[in-house]
């Protein structure tokens, strides 16, 4: 008989960052779905940043899956409305097949939802999903870009940084992304079409970055923090707008370190002389009351090829771990996913 | 048991082109190899427009799956050279697993080999395989462009046209391409770095094909035939080298016709009065001559980026038949391969 494959944090304190026994295979039965359930396939699992941040917070339930977001079919169904051969997006984590519905433990904004085939089915975990609400709430409803402002993406290149500026391009103004390596800086100038990119991995950076904005920064849409953050502080202009989303770089600090107080105690003179105004990004706020709305601004520039979207796809369970580490430190190009079995609906591009 | 599944061709007579009934899918045993054979599953299938020229000559064993080069992961062997988790280019068709080796029919050139993982394992099938020795025999061999050249390149957003172009512009030409829809087109020039590209989809090709190349055609890659040759035709410079490397637009013509003749007589007048050179490729004659100088040459420029590939991935053996005829039909963006299992390769791109 098929078994259910996946992956569990392993006992013990948890390291600052992942390492090769941070996490541990393991085999059940595929569950069986209960009323209000269905029992689903994983097809793509969804690696971010964040998941990280769950483990360092304990959030997840002991021995289950780790948590991840993902994009399954249907095998069984005892839930209304869902059917087999559905595609959903649902939570099955790290994991070949799990139970969604009634009692299934899930982050409470990270609602099962029925997928069309209008558009890549693994865009539900990205653009068209928490990324692309993300990167909205982030730019657009917080941060407000107007034309001629000079905006500013750290991980420009990844799975929020890359579709936040160009939303912010769509609002007419000049954007400068802050990735890594040459290829991924290209990508966001080239293909992406940020005005911009300069390297955090240059030994120039608070240089680089201010050539790169005669200008100074109207708008900061932070993903990373650290280094990159003490670069872009000194040179917010006035009533400056930034939004914190993500502070990758300091994930793995030791638990109970604010490291979010610490950058607004760091930021605080240039924040209250320059009177820049800082939003703390908590995108299950916006999930309820603006998906729809993200998803009907956001699908059709998608759609069109007006917002590019470059996912980093790996392939089977087993490579996981490796592929989440590599994540975390940034060598992934464009949003990280694991594909555990093929996907039927790829189709014409 | 698990069983091993593929296409064979139905009996009856041969459409034009491939129809909905024109496939069977198929069940059988999994093979055994015996003494000098492999055992492999199929992870990529690639799909050609030769393969429908394989049909109507009858080319392949009756019964068997259908042909086609594989990228496929060795199962069991018994085969020198060969052990269980290689990656292998073979010929396992249009099925889940196959047999290669001693007494396992192949066309003749195209020997079973392993593969490394220093560049992505479907390229095998692709830009350093088949097609890359095609485009490298096909242009760089027989038509050689020199700097300042005007070549032209039909398909140019397919599996041979994208690479050939590209090799004439290491050359110092200027490469004008022929595609369909805009997004081909636009993909053509912006990404391969094409100087234009028309549409055949242009009621205006004639014109639209002399508005872009002023200086006339030094060099013609012919995928196709039909009304693109004729396009083409008047524009040739005195000795202007052709390479008819695929008639696509033919394949579908009554058996016994012989396309590649017609297209001569058709094009007489011009080839001899401005002494222009027409060769037929036949790629099967440079396997086992240029294979290695071919992948020592394009192999690096792939590696740099320097040479772009775009594959069109589909996924299950269930879409084969559709796949086929979608690419026949042009539907197609990018070299056209099927995914039948997971590739544990996938990395850092």
């Amino acid at each position: 008989m098929t078994m259910n494959r996946f992956w569990a944090l392993a006992e013990g304190p948890l390291p600052a960052w992942p390492q090769e026994d941070t996490f541990v295979l393991k085999e059940g039965e595929i569950p069986t779905p209960g009323p209000g359930q269905a029992m689903t396939r994983t097809i793509y699992v969804s690696l971010d940043p964040y998941q990280w941040y769950y483990k360092q917070q304990r959030i997840e339930p002991v021995d289950a899956p780790c948590h991840a977001r993902t994009v399954s079919q249907v095998v069984r169904s005892r839930m209304d409305g869902f059917a087999p051969g559905d595609f959903v997006f649902n939570t099955n984590g790290w994991a070949e097949y799990g139970l969604m519905g009634k009692d299934v433990w899930r982050p409470n904004y990270m609602v099962p939802r029925k997928l069309d085939e209008s558009s890549r089915i693994s865009h539900a975990v990205g653009v068209l999903g928490m990324l692309g609400l993300t990167a909205y709430a982030g730019m657009d409803l917080l941060a407000s870009p107007k034309a001629g402002d000079t905006v500013v993406v750290s991980a420009a290149s990844g799975g929020v940084g890359q579709i936040a500026g160009q939303l912010a391009k769509q609002r007419g103004a000049r954007v400068v992304g802050i990735a890594g390596r040459d290829t991924k800086c290209r990508f966001v100038t080239d293909e992406l079409g940020f005005d911009a990119c300069v390297s955090h991995l240059s030994p120039t950076l608070p240089a680089d970055l201010a050539a790169a904005c005669p200008a100074g920064i109207d708008v900061y849409f932070e993903n990373v923090g650290g280094k990159i953050f003490e670069a872009v502080l000194p040179l917010f202009n006035a009533a400056a707008r930034m939004t914190i989303c993500g502070l990758i770089a300091h994930y793995g600090e030791e638990a109970g370190r604010d490291s979010r107080a610490m950058l607004m105690k760091l930021g605080e003179p240039v924040f209250s002389s320059r009177g820049v105004r800082v939003k703390n990004l908590s995108v299950g706020d916006f999930a309820a009351s603006h998906h729809e709305e993200m998803l009907a601004y956001v699908g059709p520039l998608v759609a069109a090829g007006k917002i590019k979207y470059r996912e980093d796809i790996r392939q089977g369970l087993e490579v996981i771990p490796a592929a989440f580490a590599q994540m975390l430190r940034g060598d992934n190009f464009g949003k990280m996913l694991v594909q555990l079995s093929l996907d039927p609906t790829l189709g014409q591009v």
